[in-house]
């Protein structure tokens, strides 16, 4: 490992143990800075770092953030300039393209309803559409959207997307900016939210929003399915939303506040299906040897790939 | 309709009302043929027909079957030899694929495991695996399971597939005759049950069976969907196999005797998720249409299409 930068790892919320071991195998890994200024860490594989922790390396060359989103970087006042490098990874977006059709067919195909009606012995078929009736609605078409774009495209479902910068996407009916949100979720029966969380995407799943969703189509209702950031949404918007029949149904994966608090009544709610922050797990067997590569690569003067852009947010 | 053949409607166990209509528009329907023998009647298009209805019928040319299925119709021991067409269509094709790919996705997402930790409010992420682990095997390689075996492998499950006779599908593995089923099960982690039911495959998915199903991926064990038909299956055989762990859940949507008793132990199993024969409905305003166009065709002396094969009863 001679000649090789080391890598500090600070991990908050869930165990480090793993990729410690995985990063360990060809590099040098601290969990603590040695004294005030350790000249030898060259990068950081972070998630929710301890805030000042990174301004303190004079050297330190490349950030690594452990999740798809790098929200919980900026939450450190102090964050340095170095670049910092988004997961891509095809194991995370498997994931999530999986979490997307899990909550999708069972909402399309009516879960809920037979849930109930199994508690009550009821043999009763209602009426069902096929998916190319349904317009499942993507906000946000980075590599986590898009491929879940591409894969409810492919199992019959009219796909939209809506992104704040132009994207393209094949097959999808792709809106962007403030100007197209509202025409957006007005052709959207089911919401799917893959958004980055920003100053400008903060909150924005609000009940203003969800009013605009179409509630037309043989579901019965307008669906929101967020596996995005739990601050994108404003969970007593969508509960409003749920009780007055704006929303038929929610599919969450992540709440304003996480882990959800015993109180919230998401937990109750017989409208809302309820995941743990679980949809796409970063697991480090995964994404520990593209990270890896990508700091020998550097090392030999390569560019690096998959940076976020700062001034976006990312 | 001058000069065209008349058609005989009848169905059992559902209203005959909208297929009635949309046959009407195009040619003389009766529900009940006048006097013992009318011998304007040369089509008969049934669910479930009143034995010996049909053999009274001196000028019957072709039989159209109402579902997928088609051993309602030799539950007559009257049955005339005319042709049987089966029916084919991409939208009774449609929704068992959706079918299929939500229950598929429900059990390999830990849906039941997750709706538990929600009545108990807790916050917790448990191991999954990707689609890519998990090898999902489809007995019945007709219309229905080729297209249902492309759509898994295009979400990214291993899929297995089975049949009676060779049967080729394109980055399925295939077995096939006695001597490839227990291959095929032993190698499979969900079994998803498409057969015809036949003389042959009555009672197939027995407690034998599913003990050969491989429970070693990650799911935490064997999973069973029948979407099928309710006679392949022993619901007892099923109900032990629950309560002993060789299955881990099952998704029915058929059952031995239909609609399924009050007093079934299914209703209330906490593994078993009951749909009522829903998995694919016929819907006449797709069905009817190219029963017309097949008559029209006959009429021209063009082959019949799908015709069954009265000798392997499918």
């Amino acid at each position: 490992m001679a000649g090789k930068g080391k890598v500090l790892l600070s991990i908050t919320g869930f165990s480090p143990q793993r990729w410690y071991e995985l990063l360990s195998a060809e590099r040098e890994v601290v969990l603590e800075p040695d004294g005030p200024a350790d000249p030898s860490i060259e990068y950081a594989v972070v998630w929710k770092q301890k805030p000042g922790l990174l301004a303190k390396l004079p050297n330190l060359k490349v950030i690594f953030s452990i999740g798809a989103g790098v929200d919980h970087l900026f939450a450190d006042p102090n964050l340095p300039a170095a670049p910092i490098i988004r997961v891509v990874d095809e194991n995370l977006t498997q994931h999530m393209v999986e979490y997307v059709l899990w909550r999708v067919f069972d909402h399309h195909r009516q879960g809920q309803l037979y849930r109930i009606q199994q508690t009550k012995k009821a043999w009763h078929e209602p009426q069902q559409r096929p998916a190319s009736d349904i317009s499942v609605g993507i906000m946000g078409l980075g590599n986590l959207g898009r491929a879940a774009a591409e894969a409810l495209k492919g199992v019959g479902f009219h796909v939209n997307g809506w992104s704040r910068r132009p994207q393209e996407a094949a097959g999808v009916t792709t809106y962007c900016g403030d100007a197209g949100l509202v025409p957006f979720l007005n052709a959207t029966d089911i919401l799917v939210v893959l958004l980055p969380l920003t100053e400008a995407t903060k909150g924005i799943i609000s009940y203003g929003l969800l009013k605009e969703l179409r509630r037309r189509n043989g579901l019965g209702g307008a669906v929101l399915i967020n596996a995005g950031r739990g601050k994108l949404q404003r969970d007593a918007d969508i509960l409003r939303a749920l009780d007055d029949g704006t929303l038929k149904e929610a599919s969450l994966d992540v709440f304003e506040v996480e882990p959800l608090p015993k109180t919230s009544p998401m937990w109750n709610h017989p409208k809302v299906f309820v995941t743990p922050h679980a949809a796409a797990t970063s697991d480090p067997t995964h994404l520990v040897p593209p990270m890896l590569e990508q700091m020998d690569a550097f090392e030999r003067g390569e560019p690096l790939e998959n940076v976020v852009d700062r001034a976006a947010g990312y």
